[in-house]
């Protein structure tokens, strides 16, 4: 059986921009199989594309063809690539940045060979690569008209285009960390802390804990709430800090949205890492 | 050919959490064929879930699997079910009274055993089990891994959580009933009295009718209109009570938002139910 | 191999009614496959749906069946057709429109008769022919069951519905055109004047042009920009004019809305031919 196909994109489902990328597909090899990741990444949020397919990569068969674009840059000289992972599933993607969370899993990349891998007649486009090159390319990848060096020539790992990982410590027995999400759809704010690390400072579910979120060093909110296993644990209307199924932290509120009730601003940012966030036992100053 | 599996949620379509279910799914068997209904229910809106489920269920074939995931209660002590329907279809969804409108169909309900049925590695995420339960057990059904009694143990029937359906009836000559729906995407009010009602009171369809919708004996809205087979027979702009297909009558504005114009705290209630409906020949008090 | 079928309407995807029509499809014949165009066009929005429809065709294998459902005349005395086109592609629509920018295409059109193809047991529902008739004859017409004569009658191509097609022309030296789209997630206008009209007035790509935007000869837009393969080639923020990847230009922000920043009741308009466009050189008056 063929590798299935997996797309990504800041299209949006009220146009036809994705169904052209699965047109592409299907008029290669109509037998392969084609799931949407999501469609509705923010525009232009390299970092959320990036962060999604991260979290969700592992949940497809090893050898699943990834597609993601979120590529303000197209038309410029930016580099289209094909990261291989070490499962055998391949990234094709604009090179801007979209696997920085995937980078300790890439064995081998390489730039697309537009000469080769563009849909024929398309040459005049400058702003589709998604239809016109990554999908194609996607599609004769996973129909085995090409294999996995036909996608062109290979360049560096460390070349690869990459933000800065999120960042989590203990430091007096408190853990900080800094805002992942905020774009969920339940309003949630993901947290770079790992679940573990709550209970490492002595934090146990059930228990309270004191919240705070800063932007240079400037405390933007500051709550005791409830740690739990899931936010149904308070009522609705009640912050909680919950573990969530990534294995990371998150701050909730039962049946609300955190972020447009206590700190709307998140909505706006594209750099999340500027919210610091710092949780630690009630008592704590 | 196996039974295919249709997917519904409240995650959104701007996250990758719809697509994790369709993941753990192609992951168990990649030859399942794997259908949407919705994913954009509102969040924590148990009877809207309920009420598409119950509405769309007679159009797939015999024998689908569906996965119904609105879960305010996730990680908290509510039941997870597999409900078996007259016609051989199965729907996967916690017992939180998204069966409601479907109770009449049931003809067993088992709790899903998570000792068996879970996502290997889940066991300590207790947010997703859309994912980790759900999916993983509609998957494991539809691909003979499990037969309906390896989901779990039985309990009996009337133990599921049921919300009161809506009531619609004949006195002095009107036709009497509730809100049934305000989430149409076209703006229209759903309404519980069948198409056929109308008719039983004497109204025919191009016949005007007097409707009022009242909220604790208060009157929010009093207006006379056509009665007709669709919105389309009054101009743009105008109110009209239609027949819709799916055999209760509706009130829609041709080309326009009924809710969003005549009654926006329609669009803000879980429990439409209290919002009475009165529908009767023009010359009635 | 069966042919694909590919739907659209303006459902929205925070409903049944879009899966509605592909349980249709599938209980009719499990093997077909079925693939999502757009179902968030804007309601009531026909040029739009033709428009999407129109730019994506080409990108199917020859023979898709393709049903669009834009249909604010449902339940009236409109006529329900399936269009043959020249590369053996069939479209199923109301005949309202929809198939004006395609009308060049079209090799033959018949009237689907309800008599044959309408669901069974549907006949008494008036709201919903994209399930009860165009998804269902959709689906007969891939799997079979039906040839294409089998649709119903013939009528003559000539009778078809359509829109004015989109003016392009170069007068003194500028090219003149018209807005063809206002709604394509990004806030682009596309204009409908191809990429190579700005060449033959002597504007290459790297120059400056004057672009103007009139409704009834007032000035609503007047704005000198640069011209470029792509929207990426200003700072973010900077307006440009851009060649889109359908071949026609489109004035852009580079990761803002055009539309929503400059002129907003483009939004608003359903008829956006009443906008003209004049791009010319930045000297010219």
């Amino acid at each position: 059986m063929k590798p299935c196909i997996v797309l990504q994109s800041d299209f949006g489902l009220s146009t036809g921009l994705p169904a052209s990328m699965t047109a592409v597909i299907v008029k290669t090899d109509p037998q392969i199989r084609i799931y949407d990741l999501c469609h509705e990444v923010r525009e232009y949020d390299i970092r959320q594309a990036g962060s999604i397919l991260a979290s969700t990569v592992s949940y497809w068969p090893d050898g699943t063809i990834f597609v993601s674009v979120v590529d303000p840059g197209v038309g410029t000289p930016r580099r289209s690539c094909a990261a291989m992972l070490k499962n055998g599933s391949v990234v094709i993607t604009p090179d801007n940045g979209t696997l920085s969370y995937l980078y300790d899993q890439i064995t081998e990349v390489r730039e697309i060979d537009e000469s080769v891998n563009r849909l024929p007649g398309s040459g005049e486009h400058h702003t589709f690569h998604g239809r016109d090159v990554y999908a194609y390319t996607a599609a004769r990848l996973a129909s085995g008209i090409i294999d996995y060096p036909g996608v062109g020539p290979v360049y560096d790992v460390s070349e690869i285009v990459r933000f800065a990982m999120p960042q989590a410590y203990i430091q007096d027995g408190c853990a900080y960390g800094e805002v992942t999400s905020a774009h969920d759809h339940f309003g949630n704010a993901g947290i770079s802390i790992p679940n573990e690390m709550i209970k490492e400072i002595g934090i146990q579910v059930g228990d309270m804990a004191r919240v705070k979120i800063l932007k240079e060093d400037q405390v933007l909110y500051d709550q005791t709430m409830l740690f739990h296993k899931s936010f149904g644990w308070v009522k609705p209307g009640e912050p909680i800090l919950n573990e969530c199924s990534n294995d990371y932290v998150e701050i909730s509120i039962n049946q609300d949205s955190f972020c447009e009730r206590e700190l709307p601003e998140l909505l706006q940012a594209y750099d999340l890492s500027v919210y610091k966030v710092v949780i630690g036992p009630v008592n704590k100053e």
